[in-house]
């Protein structure tokens, strides 16, 4: 049975047909919300609104079940009351739907496990993949399938990606979707999974695991319903592909406060943070991290932790060099070569070094020839170039500049641009062409760090940043 | 000497009439940059431009020498190169100018110690608060004085406001101006010291100490010319006024940097850490620190550790619980009255506690009752507001019942909403009505319990928080 179960995601990922059922004609519904974001993300295959007392809505025929549904459907939303849901689980189950998603929260959570158990045994007698109840469930920008119920224009959807990322919690999953449209990454597929009562994390992460879209996996817990089994699994994932976590409910008050959310036992922190590093996942301390580190593993493999810093401002330079310290990773010695090279590039009265100023008036050649000379240096393994876009003297061609050096793709570069409006324009458009880049450079190289470590662990296995 | 230095910062800083030496018809220039934010950020006094090669600049006549100019002047830019600068100085002084802001670098930071020698012996011979070399100089929203030599639409501008910023750095000084701008906060005074060849940070300090304009004053370091002089000052100021500081180049490669940046001995992390808490220094880590700490001194006295948390999203409540404990924070117990009063307020089926889940259909009503409620509680100290706007339910009306509690100043508010473009507005708005509003939960919080230790060392004196 589990298998299936597991198999059956695929229905609830990559659906050919869905049925909404609990579709409304009231804006402010969420069976509309879901329907319409279905219709205008222009999801590719057939849409069946279903409601007993309407004839159509959004210009769609609706039907008053999916048993009247002609043809074959392959998921379903359910976004109708607690109490009503059992049946429809029923109801799909005889009409050969394998893949659902139950909306409704008002289950285990609040105390109702009698109407959990109900939902558990109906899914389980079809062997259904039923995501939730009590999530937001799933959003894939590839097929288009979209039930999390929440406005386009309040919460952005990111386009097509690497980055997969599983929430328990539908609140902090809808954020995370938000600041990956708003930064420019892609995603391969999210879910929201709420109660996890028949498909939990773990059938989640061994699914994402196989799932060729996904190169990276992202995961917000807040408790683990099979901790050996969600261990084995991620034991065998992480040879592949990076799996990067945030546990949360770590505090005694915490974990109190998650189980009253997701009905979850939280365990405390020191115990998953063993379990994380037993199965090399990678451990995030805060919501930021995730997609600061998440980001980061599109670059090629890094071959140690020997960093070269490139600046144009020297403060901002400094504070880069603390941070390495700080993160134990080195700071490289330029070969020969590199220096004399570089003389070449910088005016003349300042000092060729580590990190490198380019100075105030640094334009896009000057960061193009120091960068080429610098990604060259066998000293080097990684490269942060911190961009002040506030300059007179440069201007968005350095964008590309960046972007070439890091389509060579022969070690990690990492990007760090502090500042406002035109500053953050220019940090979506290098993140969306996969040089990822950070509003400080702490952050930048606490990233760089968990990606030098996994580099090389992941150095026995394969080889990562493949696009 | 030292007295008359400094009060002459009054010139820098609030000049009625203004020379721009070095000022240039081509926009890519400098001393046309200077000058034309002066003209376009509407400074209110004359403006005068110095070049012997012109006539007349940006509409506004040109002089060939500061001597020529008729009538007083209170202060120059000098934006000339580094080996005119001596010979320019002398003529300021000798025209009576006693506030001069030196822009270009080439002096000790590269070397030429000679030179920035015969810089200091001019200033000095007429008792001139001189700003740099090497430096962006001043900013001053309320006088509209602005040196910074980066154009607006590259670098934003500040409104008014109560935060005021001392950088060594130009670079970082220029990234905060611009965090600031696109952030909605205000600043009194904003000034980038370079070399601090006259005029150093401990000058300046004691100056921002008495202004009235200043509440808040926020530090970048990279070393300290007089640290005895330093302490001195800061432990006088701290008594009335919030510093918080980042000292940069605190690891061994990093002092390697900043000397040779801004030519400054930077002295080990232990021996400021120690130092900076024995002036009651806020220390800040990070960049992004600087303002997430002091944009909370503008909430009314913490009276004690015990956190009230409120949020439409349980995931992000959990969050902000494993923040409270992990800063050392309380989670407020409620009271009976506030237990049963919330009651009336949240849905049926979910548990009044601390954190209150208000969930993912509440409107602005709710939070309204719940952070009414909350607020009279005798046994919460502060209140962390989340508010994901994401939801379909809420709507821009919860900013006003936010911005409403907090005006009533009884204690600190701060709201944490994470997301993209829309919640990146609500958080900009929410801001600049001085409800410090963070990204992330533990960002909220690290910043809260800053406020909560100050607050206790602070109430022996007076009462912050005062608009």
């Amino acid at each position: 049975m589990v298998t299936k179960k597991i198999d059956n995601l695929k229905f609830v990922f990559e659906p050919k047909s869905i049925a909404v059922v609990g579709a409304s004609r009231e804006p402010n519904k969420i069976g509309h919300v879901i329907l319409k974001n279905f219709i205008d993300g222009g999801f590719p295959g057939k849409i069946y609104p279903v409601n007993p007392s309407a004839k159509s809505i959004l210009g769609l025929t609706c039907y008053p079940s999916v048993r009247d549904i002609p043809g074959k459907v392959d998921s379903a939303i359910i976004a109708v009351p607690a109490k009503l849901v059992p049946a429809e689980i029923r109801e799909c189950g005889e009409k050969g739907i394998r893949g659902v998603v139950v909306i409704a929260g008002g289950f285990a959570e609040i105390g109702n496990t009698a109407l959990e158990q109900e939902l558990i045994r109906e899914a389980n007698k079809y062997g259904m993949a039923l995501i939730g109840p009590n999530c937001m469930g799933v959003l894939n920008p590839s097929s288009r399938v979209d039930s999390v119920f929440l406005p386009i224009y309040k919460l952005g959807r990111p386009h097509v990606g690497g980055i997969s990322f599983i929430s328990q919690s539908g609140a902090v999953g809808g954020c995370i979707i938000d600041l990956a449209a708003r930064a420019g990454l892609g995603m391969a597929k999210f879910v929201s999974y709420g109660n996890a009562s028949v498909i939990d994390e773990t059938d989640l992460l061994s699914y994402l695991g196989k799932d060729e879209e996904t190169k990276i996996i992202v995961l917000y817990l807040e408790g683990l319903k099979d901790g050996k089994g969600f261990m084995d699994a991620a034991m065998e994932i992480t040879k592949d592909k990076p799996i990067i976590a945030l546990k949360a409910g770590v505090s005694k008050k915490g974990a109190e406060a998650a189980m009253s959310h997701t009905g979850a036992m939280a365990g405390s922190a020191d115990s998953y943070r063993a379990a994380f590093k037993q199965c090399k996942i990678i451990e995030a301390d805060e919501l930021e991290e995730l997609f600061d580190f998440a980001k980061i593993f599109v670059q090629p493999k890094c071959s140690g932790d020997r960093v070269a810093v490139i600046t144009n401002g020297g403060g901002n330079g400094v504070l880069a060099v603390d941070s390495i310290e700080k993160e134990g990773l080195k700071l490289a010695s330029f070969s020969k070569e590199t220096n004399d090279a570089l003389k070449d590039v910088v005016p003349q009265y300042t000092t060729v070094r580590n990190p490198l100023d380019l100075v105030g008036d640094a334009d896009s050649s000057r960061y193009e020839r120091a960068l080429n000379i610098v990604m060259r240096d066998p000293n080097v393994d990684a490269v942060v170039v911190i961009v002040l876009f506030q300059t007179v003297a440069i201007d968005s061609g350095v964008v590309n500049v960046i972007v070439r050096a890091s389509d060579e793709r022969k070690k990690p570069i990492v990007t760090v641009s502090t500042g406002g409006e035109y500053t953050e324009m220019h940090r979506r458009i290098l993140d969306s062409y996969d040089v990822p880049t950070y509003p400080s450079p702490s952050r930048a190289v606490k990233a760089l760090k968990k990606f030098v470590a996994y580099s090389s662990y992941y150095g026995e296995h394969h080889a990562i940043g493949q696009r």
